[in-house]
C-alpha cells in the first residue's frame, strides 16, 4: 500500500478531465504506483534513473537548449552565439523531456532535476516573442547564423511544424502543472496557445503538416475549462483533408490532407502523424461525443490493425515517406516501424480505450508497449532504436541512424527518445480505469498497488465515498497468474482484462477461494466481471508457448511463424546461434516450443527453446529451376540444433548482429522425396 | 540480305574502337539489322516510330528545351523567359533523345528528325559557355529566375550532376559522329570535355556525384585517339573511394565514393550510380588491360548476381536510397527496380562480354533486356515505368510517380524514357561480335541479317578479306528453334550461346544436315563452336516452361516460385483472373505449366497456363496462433481456377490493377490434416 505525495496524488495525468463521452475513466495520476519488482516497475524506475537525465544531457550536446539561448540578447552571458542545429523541430525535443520530468514527479511524489526545468522554464519565457509565438527555428533565422533569411511565423505549414512544437510545449505545460501544481511553463505554452486560437478565429487557416496540436488543445481546454481550445481543434481538423497543404516531395496523404477526418476509412501516409491525428480525434470525441469522429477513428483503427500493423506492434513499413504502406505490405527486413510510432499507437489505443471501455485496444496498447516500444531502448536505458525492424541479415549495413544495426545515443532528428521517456514516466496511469458503472477496471497486470478514492470528481461514477486499496502480484508476463488483493471487501465491482491471446477455456480465476467460470465471468466488452465484496482474485492465464502464423496475404512472411508467450512475441539472435548463420536456421514447429530459464542480462524472466535445423546455403544459386531443386530451396534436411528465442524488446542488446522475428518452418517432406533429414 | 547505308554500314556503335583488352569485339553498327518479324526488330521499330518523336516531344513540354533557351539573349527571338524547370541535370534528357536519334540513323541508313537535330545543337552551341562548360541549371541560375543565386560551376560535386550532364552530351556527341559522320555536337562536346581535362590535368579534384562521364570520356578516347581523355577517366576513378564527396543526406556509399574502385567487393548505394561507374571501370579495362580493373568488377558483378538482381534482371531494391540493400533483401513488392539500372545493367553487361567473351554476361544482358528494360515501356511505345515493381497489390496506391501503378508519359526525374530510347536503337549491335580467334559469335537470337567484312578493321582477328552474310531466322523467344544460314560457307568459325536456363542435354544443334553433339561442342565460356565452312546451323533449344526458386535467404518470396519460359519472365495479372482476388491464388505446380497461345493484343507469341487454387481470405485476421490453424494459412483448399501468365514485359497494358511475379505454391497436406482440398 502506497501513500501518494500530498497534494498531487489526486490530480490527473494525462487524458485527465471528466471526460464526458467516456466509458471508463483513468484514475488520478497517483492511484497507482508500480512496484520496483515488476517489469512495468522496473521501466519506470530505469527511465527515471537513466533516460530521462540522458535526455537532459543530449539536450545540451544536441543544441536543442542552444538554439533557445541563441535567441537571448546578446550581451546576456547566456547567449549562445553559433549557429541553429538539428531539425527545425528540435525545440519539442525540449518540450517533450520536460513533459517526461514532469511525469516522473506525478509518480514519484518527488521534483526531479527541479533546478534545470526552472532554468529552461525561465529560458523559454525570456525568448518568447511579444504573441507569445516560440519557435527557435523561426525566431532565430535571421539570416545571420547561416539558416534562411527570416521566414515568418507559419509562412510554411506543410513543414514549418510550429503547431506541433507547440503542441508539444503545451503537453509539458499541462503536465508539470498536474504534476507538482506550478503553472510557470502552462502559462508559457497558453500565451502561445491563445495567439493560434486567435488567429484561428480570425479565419487564419492554421492546419499543421505535422499533427500533434490537437490531443495537446484538449487537454488545455481540460486544464482550463476554455472551450476556446476546443472551437480550435474542431476548426484545425475541418481545415485538414482539403489539400490546403499542398505537395511536394509527398503527396497531400502523406501529411493525412488528402480525406476528412471524419470521412478516412483507411490510415495513410506518414505514420507518427496518422496517429497523433488520430489520438487527437478521440480526445476530441471524449469531449463533445460526436459519434462521426469516433467512428473515423475505430475504422481506421479496424483497416491498421486489420491489414497494417507488424506482429511487434510496429507500424509504418515504408523508409521512404514513413509511411504505412500498402495492405498487407509488412517486409520484416525493412519495417521502418518508428519507435514515435509505437508511442503513438500506444497513445491513441489509450484513448480508443477510454472512449469504448473495449479490451481489444487495451490488448492492442500492452502489446505495442510490451514489444515495439519497449525495443526502442536499451537495456540500460541510454540508447534507442530510431526504427524497429523485424528482422536484421548478416552483412546488413548500419551505417545510417534509421536503419540501425544498434541503438545509439542520440538522433539527427531526436524525436523517439524524449517521447519513450514521457510515455514511460505515465504508463502507471494506464494500468486501470474506473467504469461507468463504478467497476474498478484492471487492464496491464503488474506488481502494482492501488489506492484511489473511489468517490472523488476522478475516476467519476457512482461513488461509494469508500476507498480502494487493492495490491496486485505477479510475475507477468513471464508467469500467467495474477493475484489481487484488497485490504477490505472491494466496495466496488472489478474487471479484469482477459488478453486476446488467452484461451478463455483455459483460463482460471477464483474469487475468495471460489472458482468462477471464466465464460460466464466474460463480459461483452472482453473483460471478466466479478461483483463487489471481493477481496482476494486470482488470475491465471494461459501461458503456453505460441507459433504465430500471418494472414496469406503478408507474402514477407510466408512459411513463417513468430514465436510468442503471453503478450511477449520473441526472436532469435545470432548471438545464441553460435556455429550456424542464422539465415540457415528452419524451425522445426512439430517438435514442439518449451519454456527457457531467465535471463538476468537481458532482464528477462523467460525465454523460449525449441528444435531448429540449419543448412547452408553459401553456394546456392540466386535462382535456379525448381525442377533441379530436389531439397526444395534448401530449408531441407540439415544440421539438427537447439533454437533458442529471446523477448524481441531486448534484442541488440549483447552487440550487433543478425536478428529475425519470423523463423522459416522447415518444410514437410514432398511427395517423392526419399529423405527428410541429412545430407 | 541487307544492303548498309554508303559510308555509315562500317562505322563503329557503341564502344567503338579497336577494343585492346577485349576478348571478343563488336562488329560495325550496320552489319546487323534487325527484321520487322522478330521481337528485337520490332521492338526497334516501335523505338523509331513512337518512343523517340515521344521523347523529342517531352523536350518541349518538360522545359528541357527552354531551359537553354533562357540562356539566349532576349532580343533573341528563340529567348524562353520562364524559369527553369525540373531537375538540375535536366539537359540530360535532351542529350539522351539526341544519342537515341543517332544510333536510329545507323540503325536506319536515314536521317530522323535532322531538322530538330540541327537546331538544338546550334541552341547548344549558342548557349556554351566560353571555356565550353554546358550546364543549364548552373548557367541559368543567375538568381532572376527563381533559383538559387549564381551557384559557380563544380560547387557542388555531389548533387551538382554537371559531369553527368557532360557525358550524356559526350556520348550524344559520338553517336551522331559515328551515326552520320557530322562532328557538329561532338564539338561542342569536347569544348566542354576538355576544359574538365584541363582542369583535372591542372589538380582540380573533379569527381561527380553521379558516374556516367568514365564511359563517355573512353568513347571519346575511342574517337578521337586522344589519351587524355583515358588520363582523365583514370584520375577520376582514383580520386573516388575517398569520401571526398561528402555525405548528406545520404552517407559516402550512395555515390560510390566509399571505397576505392579497385578494391571494391560488392556493389553499393545508388544503383544507376555504381552500375554506370562499374561500365566505365570496364569501358577503361578495355582500352589499358589493367587487371585490376576488370577484376573488381567481375568481383562486383559476382555479388550483384547472386545476391542482388530480381528474377526480372532489375537492380536497386530501395526506394529511399535508390540502392541496392543488404544480401537477399528483394521485396517483390517494394522493389525499386529502376528501368535506368536496368539500361545500365545492361550496357555494363556488354562491356563484360566483350572483355571476357563469356557466355554468362550475354545471358545476363539478354534476361535484364527481355524483361525489366522491356517491362519498362508500353506496348504502344510511350509511356514508361520509373520502377518496375514485381507485385502489385490491391489496393496499392499507385499516386507517386515512383511507385506508379502504370506507365506514364514523361517523369519529374525524366531520366529513364530517353536512356531507354538510346539503348533500344542500339541492340542490333549486341547481336554478335568477333572473337579473338576470328569467329563470329551470336549473343543474342532474333531474326536478322549478318553481312561483316570479316577484313575490316572493325571486329579484327585473324581476317579473311572474304564477306560474311548470314541470314537469322527464328521466332524466339517464343520458339526455340532457330537457322542461321549462310549465302556461302562460312570462311570463318561460328559461336552460339547455349543460354543458361538451357539444359545441355535437350539442346539439339544440326551443322549442314549432321547432328552435332552439343555437349562435345560446347567451349569452356558457354558457346556452341562450329569450325569454318557450315552454311546452315539449326539450333533447337528446350522451351518448357520453368518454375524457378529463389536462393533460401530471400525471404520475400519464400514458398513461391516465378515462371519462365526459354529468358522470359511471366507474371500473373488480376485482368486474367476474374472473379478471384489476385492474392489469394496459389499455384498448383505439381498439375503442372502448358505453353497458352499467343496474345496478339499483347504482341507475344506465347503465354503460359497452369492450374491454381484460390481461398478467400477476407476476414482472416492478420495474426493467429498456428495450432488454431488447421488450414496452414489459408493457402490449402479453395477453389481451383485455371491460371493464365504473361510475359512480365507486357504487364499493365491492360488497365492498372494487381499484378504479380512470384506466385505460392499450393502447400503439400500437413501430417494430420484431415482433408486435402474443398472447405
Amino acid at each position: 500500500m502506497t501513500a501518494t505525495a500530498p497534494g498531487t496524488g489526486a490530480r490527473p495525468g494525462p487524458v485527465g478531465g471528466t471526460l464526458p463521452s467516456a466509458r471508463t475513466r483513468p484514475l488520478p495520476a497517483g492511484a497507482v504506483r508500480l512496484g520496483p519488482s515488476g517489469l512495468l516497475g522496473r521501466w519506470q524506475q530505469r527511465n527515471a534513473a537513466a533516460t530521462v537525465p540522458h535526455c537532459l544531457g543530449a539536450l545540451e550536446t544536441s543544441g536543442a537548449l542552444d538554439n533557445l539561448r541563441r535567441l537571448l540578447d546578446p550581451a546576456d552571458p547566456e547567449h549562445h552565439a553559433g549557429p541553429y542545429r538539428g531539425f527545425n523541430f528540435a525545440d519539442s525535443d525540449v518540450h517533450k523531456t520536460l513533459e517526461a520530468i514532469a511525469w516522473e514527479s506525478a509518480r514519484s511524489g518527488a521534483a526531479p532535476h527541479e533546478a534545470e526545468v526552472r532554468r529552461v522554464v525561465d529560458l523559454l519565457r525570456r525568448v518568447q516573442g511579444p504573441s507569445g509565438y516560440l519557435d527557435s527555428h523561426v525566431l532565430g533565422s535571421d539570416g545571420t547564423a547561416g539558416t534562411a533569411p527570416s521566414p515568418e511565423p507559419y509562412a510554411d505549414l506543410r513543414w514549418g511544424h510550429e503547431l506541433y512544437v507547440l503542441g508539444h510545449l503545451v503537453q509539458a505545460g499541462v503536465a508539470r502543472a498536474r504534476a507538482t501544481g506550478q503553472d510557470d511553463l502552462l502559462d508559457v505554452a497558453m500565451t502561445w496557445a491563445d495567439d493560434v486560437v486567435s488567429r484561428l478565429a480570425a479565419g487564419e487557416e492554421l492546419v499543421c503538416g505535422h499533427p500533434e496540436v490537437e490531443s495537446a488543445f484538449v487537454e488545455l481546454f481540460r486544464e482550463t475549462g476554455d472551450a476556446a481550445y476546443l472551437e480550435a481543434v474542431r476548426r484545425m481538423l475541418e481545415l485538414r483533408g482539403h489539400g490546403r497543404l499542398g505537395s511536394g516531395p509527398f503527396e497531400p496523404a502523406y501529411h493525412q490532407d488528402a480525406t476528412p477526418v471524419r470521412e478516412a476509412t483507411e490510415v495513410a501516409g506518414h505514420a507518427v502523424r496518422q496517429l497523433y491525428l488520430l489520438a487527437g480525434v478521440v480526445d476530441l470525441y471524449l469531449e463533445t461525443g460526436e459519434d462521426a469522429l469516433l467512428a473515423a477513428a475505430a475504422r481506421q483503427w479496424d483497416d491498421v490493425h486489420g491489414r497494417r500493423t507488424y506482429v511487434t506492434g510496429g507500424m509504418g513499413s515504408r523508409h521512404k515517406d514513413e509511411s504505412f504502406g500498402d495492405p498487407f505490405e509488412l517486409p520484416p527486413d525493412r519495417a521502418y516501424a518508428e519507435s514515435c510510432a509505437g508511442v503513438a499507437s500506444v497513445l491513441w489505443d489509450w484513448r480508443m480505450l477510454l472512449a469504448t471501455g473495449e479490451a481489444r485496444y487495451a490488448d492492442s496498447l500492452e502489446h505495442a508497449l510490451l514489444n515495439v516500444v519497449a525495443a526502442a531502448t536499451s537495456t540500460d536505458g541510454t540508447a534507442f532504436f530510431y526504427s524497429n525492424p523485424l528482422q536484421v541479415r548478416t552483412g546488413h549495413d548500419g551505417a545510417d541512424e534509421y536503419q540501425a544495426s544498434g541503438r545509439r545515443g542520440w538522433f539527427a532528428c531526436a524525436c523517439c527518445p524524449p517521447n519513450l521517456a514521457r510515455l514511460v514516466a505515465s504508463l502507471h496511469t494506464m494500468v486501470a480505469t474506473r467504469d461507468g458503472d463504478g467497476a474498478l477496471v484492471v487492464h496491464l497486470y503488474g506488481d502494482a498497488d492501488l489506492e484511489a478514492d473511489l468517490g472523488s470528481e476522478l475516476g467519476a461514477g457512482p461513488g461509494t465515498g469508500a476507498p480502494l486499496r487493492l495490491a496486485m502480484r505477479t510475475g507477468y508476463p513471464w508467469d500467467g497468474d495474477v493475484v489481487l488483493t484488497a485490504d477490505a471487501p472491494s466496495p466496488v465491482p472489478l474487471a479484469l482484462r482477459l488478453p486476446g491471446w488467452a484461451d478463455a477455456a483455459r483460463t482460471r480465476l477464483d474469487v475468495d477461494g471460489v472458482e468462477v467460470d471464466v465464460p460466464t465471468a466474460l463480459d461483452g466488452r472482453g473483460y471478466l466481471r466479478i461483483g463487489a465484496g471481493a477481496r482476494v482474485v486470482r488470475l491465471s492465464l494461459p501461458m503456453e508457448p505460441r507459433a504465430i502464423t500471418a494472414h496469406p496475404h503478408v507474402d514477407a512472411v510466408r512459411g513463417c511463424v513468430a514465436l510468442a508467450r503471453g503478450p511477449v512475441v520473441h526472436c532469435l539472435e545470432q548471438v545464441d546461434h553460435a556455429g550456424v548463420v542464422l539465415e540457415d536456421v528452419v524451425l522445426d514447429v512439430a517438435a514442439g516450443l518449451e519454456v527457457g530459464p531467465p535471463d538476468d542480462t537481458l532482464g528477462v524472466g523467460a525465454t523460449l527453446v525449441g528444435t531448429g535445423r540449419a543448412t547452408p546455403a553459401a553456394g546456392t544459386p540466386l535462382y535456379r529451376d525448381r525442377a533441379r531443386d530436389a531439397a526444395g530451396g534448401g530449408v531441407e534436411g540439415g544440421v539438427e540444433l537447439p533454437v533458442r528465442a529471446v523477448p524481441y524488446a531486448v534484442w541488440g542488446n549483447r552487440g550487433e548482429g543478425p536478428m529475425r522475428v519470423w523463423i522459416p518452418v522447415a518444410a514437410p517432406p514432398r511427395p517423392g522425396d526419399r529423405r527428410r533429414s541429412g545430407r
